[in-house]
């Protein structure tokens, strides 16, 4: 059985090219998504490049539904050995425009989905002792900017989950890490409504989907005695 | 009218010693718990001592009955001037066997129902260009201890909300203050719990909820050219 | 003998408001600046107001200097139970333009004479268990700011200082505390050199010197059993 | 010409693992240590392997010495790709036995040569806008911990110095890195001085110089559109 890695959000920018990249070192990728039907594209592209690839359209804020997806990889892929959470949700209102569904809607994607993701991820990798889990986050998990409370919330909280799952797993030899992005992201979302932003990646302005998978995959070659828990990544030219 | 200070957790220790410091200075006092009957004993003690008080017995995480709160107080109390989130949720759980519910339960009550305070207070203060809202915090609000992913999570959040809240609505005159309590409260639940950190109090080793009432008092008293976001109370030797 | 504060670095604005802060509340003030006759004002507006204090002409970067003042004090005036380092040395230059003897004397300036003023302050106080140290910081000490590599260099030092020096004698009786000022103050060098900054002051957007020194002597007034080491101190309007 | 690395602070165990793992990629290594004698060893592995090396004897504390020296190694060995800051002062003492000299000191090595290190590699990499700039740091630099009021402020003072570089510097194309290690590092000296923290090595209970220089090849490998500007270092086993 190959080894697995599970990334849960694997939209088209980020999460697929993560997906990518460890399919390219041989894993057996499991993508998770709620609507399932859209990464055919990204499991043809796998396949065709000779990987390996599982689409599984899960929402990943049902408890039970992850339960039973970490369930079913494990027994119809295989052991994890890679899991990566990478669901976001950047909304900015007024606080006094924000509602309570917002509210709870923001922190249920981007920090409840991130702690059932990394749970159940660790539950299975501490019969084994190894494994890595990784948290997407961004510099909202460090600082509440005005108009960002939900996202930030949510954020802050997923940086806890990942600080505080570090310090109880690591010694447990899973590697738990946060990665801060910092900056845009190149996705079709930035270039239809920041074509601005978007025209910056001509001077590398702009952060490279694949280069953050670099990066995560870097992450996980890290030995033991050197891990890193947290990270950022930022374009040059980013202010900060 | 009176000014009005409402204080949303309003428990026997901390929550109880704010309202008692605030209706000393002649505040009506507008004391919210999910059991309204357990607030008998703070309403009488402040009223005895010649003060306002009204008991309001509200589950601090449901909207429709956040909302009813604040403009029932406007209407029948009076305008608020302070408002006071001191709700907490201090549990542990190794990742592994925190469940879906004990997590989202620890947010509502450490985070959501803050938001709900927060938004609801400053909906109201904005109109008047005035008004203070504190959040009481903890040590884990800036650090993800182990076992303690969901309330790190949750205080993580509420620290995130006070920071953004801070931003945009300080320039709209709401003094909006996070204080981080770093160390054991002298409460009966302590005393029953925990002797041996109770037994501190003798020699001033345990934090006092008069103390903390007294530093509320004080964050409300600054004048809006020198305000203070966040600070942290802890005794003094307290290790840290 | 009177109770005594020693001020550090007692110049126009904030250091000279402090002074007559702990003079009101009856301390016998000993005023410390590099140009000793620059303090006569300042002791001329505190005795009038019926206030005791002492002026010493000495660079706080000299270590025997400092050693001989702190004894002078002890003896002469007498026991220290409050000190307060106030020393700035707020440049900007680009690290490419940044010479060595500008990092240092910043480093000297606004770091190293907090050691001294630190170190002996805990001397003293450690016999009796009791006393206050209070540094007067920057937004630079938790910020790296571009342009700012020798002034934030030099009050992050400072903030370690304080932090290791709080930990470490707290247990001992000893208050220790960093106030991050993040914005312009009310002096003659802003209303000088930054007229649109000063005229803030007319809806409360610079901090005023009085505001400060308020915010000092509450510090002090903390029981040990409810001890803030880091608050930090903004007008309303201020962007952070 | 080849490309140049420079190591500042070219010990026996983290400073000698860079120095080699820059050869081994093809750079022409220049190893910086007071006593350039004992630079040979160094020298001589990197020759044997069939690498490049050069040993300069330099106290990097001394401004014109450090000029010099980055003159000379861009002269008569070639441009300055990469530039690692590596001198470390570890040293423990109760602020109360804290001498000026030893304050000083500790900062001279620990923050003040980095200063000199950054700003000369600056200077030449600013006019070819590219080059990394790695500062070794530690845990101290983002606590005070009790005793280390000295060796905190200087790595305080030097993330501050590698945070006001990256964002001065890096949208002139620079790569500023700051590399928090949190671990007992082996080396000879912790052999000798604390073998039971040594003994872990056995379970990659300590940092292994090899690892930490690979993460240093990695930072530098980075694509301009995704830097790191801050990372940890810390063995499994760590309790943080």
């Amino acid at each position: 059985m190959k080894k697995v890695a599970v990334v849960v959000g694997a939209g088209d920018a980020t999460g697929g090219a993560i997906a990518e990249r460890f399919a390219a070192e041989g894993y057996a990728v499991c993508a998770v998504r709620r609507n399932g039907d859209k990464l055919a594209p990204l499991v043809a592209r796998i396949e065709e490049s000779g990987g390996q690839a599982h689409a599984f359209g899960v929402d990943a804020r049902i408890e039970e539904d992850m339960v039973a997806l970490f369930d079913k990889i494990e027994v119809e892929v295989g052991p994890i050995e890679v899991a990566v959470f990478n669901v976001g949700a950047n909304v900015s209102f007024s606080i006094l425009e924000t509602t309570g569904r917002v509210y709870r809607k923001v922190w249920e994607m981007a920090c409840f989905a991130g702690f059932l993701t990394g749970r159940e991820a660790a539950r299975r990798m501490v019969k084994r002792e190894a494994g890595t889990i990784i948290f997407t986050s961004a510099t909202a998990s460090i600082r509440g900017a005005p108009g960002f409370a939900a996202f930030s919330g949510a954020k802050h909280g997923l940086r806890a989950l990942a600080q505080s799952m570090a310090r109880e797993l690591g010694p447990r030899g899973i590697h738990v890490a946060h990665v801060v992005i910092d900056g845009a992201i190149d996705t079709a979302w930035i270039r239809e409504n920041f074509p601005e932003t978007a025209a910056l990646k001509a001077e590398d302005g702009v952060l490279n989907p694949i280069d953050i998978a670099e990066a995560y995959w870097r992450i996980h070659c890290q030995p033991r005695s050197a891990w890193s828990h947290e990270l950022d990544l930022r374009p040059w030219k980013e202010k900060w």
